[in-house]
């Protein structure tokens, strides 16, 4: 077993391989990639038997299970989302802009990569290939560091990614999964200063907020979505209905659906009827404020300040009838996440102030907050949400794992 | 006085008007501050002599006496200086692209507010004014915790830029400076999670590593700077020795200057000669390998590891003969800070190479490592200068203090 330190060692040590490589090199170590976990898919799965075998020992809940769980299926997607960062534009090396200053330096902003990326998550296998692909991809070696329960699986997969690295003449250390699983080797990682160039949690609120809490190297905050639906007293209902219908139960476990709907007074007698009968064939419970429920009448809970502030991930949400626009940004900025977050409106203005005055890191007019994804917004694959607002903010896709250098051209200037 | 949970809320409870300033709102309330310097300059002169006359007690080195000190020059060129920030272009609201999806989402990033900007610096009483009027300017709030030797300078600089806020309409707490100036308070501001966007330390090493070493909300890691300048087999050795001489002489206490000169052997004989001659009219001293030494002779002291590690912000320099533009650059990327590196060559194979393989936040080719700098590089005033990879890299200007957000028009889609 390679101890953290010989880890962050090999990684820092193939980080400049990495970075000096071109798009076709790249290109060409994952499709070997893509081959290699197709091709050894029965060893995954073997693997995998084992950690799902260890998790119902252990008494791991259906959910967990299936998270962990892969079929020849997942791993065809899996090796088929390899390919699609493959076929990413590499954002390597592009220069932002270049500039000649009066003095003559020529001065120019170029997306680099990022040096060493650490990544740390749950129980999910998947992230250990789409984090080394992505990472990889933007020119960074990368460090992996998965949840325990998922371990033999992610270092099947890591075996098999750092394989085909070599049978391209290239680094395998550029891929490194953390062995030592406990949870010192997790704090450990989190003060790698030197090392890591940046730490990037992805997982549910608890593990971010132990990374956040702890890390001194930069971190990225991947982010839990409390996304708002405000239906203003201008929208067309109808769309209303639709993308209320669409942002709370086209898929409820995930950060981007909504958890929360305000609707404008003047149009809650006649909205909030629709709004429940299109919930109603989901089952979603609703958690409403005392007029929802003057409106609605008793089959809606009450809804306490916990609702306000909860994302569910379930059918569940939380409803509030408000007086004004106003009131729905003071709401919204004083119970969101930062994450998405909907207008539905065919007021000019009201688009305008609640796109400039909603705090958050994707701002809808009349469209679903489902579409904040990576895919949806033409990036490709992605690392994650950032609900922070340094170096990247929303879907981040390999241009957030970049970082960029001035590069300056001079003829023998002198200050 | 207040305390910093009371700061705090008022900083972020400032922060929504403050963020939908237009520009001229702003530049306006700048412009008031600058007068109002001008106008107190008695005041704070006064407040300034008091900080002088504790810090002469307790035996505060000539150095510090003379960063702590303003005059009626200094504190016109501060209000100068708050005049320039607010002839700089606002960088709020610039839309950085905006594309249609095929399913007819208009999706465009905007540049927005950090919202809460913290800043922890020495007892540099002009760092007072110079980053609240950026902040200010970038549309952010913040909150300044200078050094406590010039603690009643920096309380008096606040209140007249707050009281000029005030005149202008406008929320004084857009502005605010921690009065309780004990450790503990400054290391609870490093945790103000949920309040604090950013935190920029600005100062020394220890100050930087005290503040990465203790925070949980993020930080921009300024810098320190070790810089290099590698002189090549094809140099120019006129532009070398002009280089050379202005990089380590013409200011030699800041970020940007030469702290280390590699010289490759096949200039070696030639070069250094010329190099200890241009250093020697300002009595650098040099620190030198044995190549060095068996050429300059016994003037020279032996460089040891931590003598290329160092950053003398002095008239010293580490001096190292290398075999190959290989290892300038492997020495460079194993000692350096990631700050501002040099080559001076003809060759454009050597420049491109070291270009792209050193890495810091400034590359050279040919031009003076003294360059590294906000007004140099044409973004104006700077609030410091990363050396970390996240979110901004080089010389900090407006730009660095915003944020980004996703913008979506719609017309009802749903996923």
């Amino acid at each position: 077993m390679r101890d953290l330190q010989t880890i962050a060692e090999s990684a820092r040590s193939a980080k400049q391989a990495v970075a000096r490589l071109g798009a076709s090199e790249k290109n060409r170590a994952l499709e070997a990639i893509a081959a290699a976990l197709e091709q050894h898919t029965d060893a995954i799965l073997s693997a995998n038997a084992e950690d799902i075998a260890q998790g119902r020992n252990t008494g791991l809940n259906d959910g967990l299970i299936d998270r962990l769980t892969l079929t020849p299926a997942r791993i065809a997607g899996i090796a088929q989302g390899v390919r699609q960062v493959a076929a990413l534009d590499d954002p390597v090396g592009e220069v932002l802009w270049m500039k000649t200053r009066p003095n003559g330096l020529r001065i120019g902003k170029k997306r680099v990569p990022m040096g060493v990326i650490g990544i740390i998550y749950e129980a999910r296998p998947n992230v250990t290939v789409d984090a080394a692909a992505l990472c990889f991809k933007a020119g960074s070696a990368c460090i992996l560091r998965g949840g325990k329960e998922a371990f033999r699986t992610s270092q099947c997969l890591t075996q098999l990614m750092r394989t085909a690295l070599v049978s391209c003449g290239l680094p395998e250390n550029a891929i490194n999964l953390v062995e030592d699983t406990s949870r010192e080797t997790a704090n450990q990682m989190m003060r790698l200063n030197g090392y890591l160039d940046v730490l990037i949690p992805r997982g549910g609120a608890g593990l971010i907020r132990t990374v956040v809490a702890h890390a001194t190297v930069p971190v990225i905050e991947t982010g839990t979505g409390n996304c708002h639906i405000y239906v203003d007293a201008s929208a067309d209902l109808t769309k209303a209905t639709a993308i209320l219908k669409n942002a709370k139960c086209q898929r409820v476990s995930v950060c981007n659906a909504a958890e929360s709907l305000l609707v404008h007074t003047d149009v809650a007698p006649r909205f909030l009827p629709m709004a429940a009968e299109a919930l109603a064939s989901d089952q979603v419970r609703l958690h409403g404020c005392p007029r929802t429920r003057d409106i609605l009448g008793g089959l809606v809970l009450p809804a306490t300040e916990e609702d306000y502030a909860r994302e569910y991930l379930d059918y569940e949400i939380s409803v509030k009838v408000v007086d004004s626009l106003d009131e729905a940004i003071s709401h919204i900025n004083t119970y969101n996440t930062g994450h998405s977050e909907c207008i539905v409106t065919e007021s000019y203005t009201a688009a305008e102030r609640f796109l400039d005055e909603v705090d958050a890191a994707a701002v809808y007019a009349n469209a679903s907050t489902r579409f904040t994804d990576g895919f949806e917004f033409g990036f490709g694959a992605e690392i994650g949400i950032s609900t922070q607002k340094l170096h990247a903010r929303g879907p981040m896709g390999l241009e957030a794992l970049t970082s960029t250098k001035y590069i300056i051209y001079g003829n023998g200037q002198t200050r």
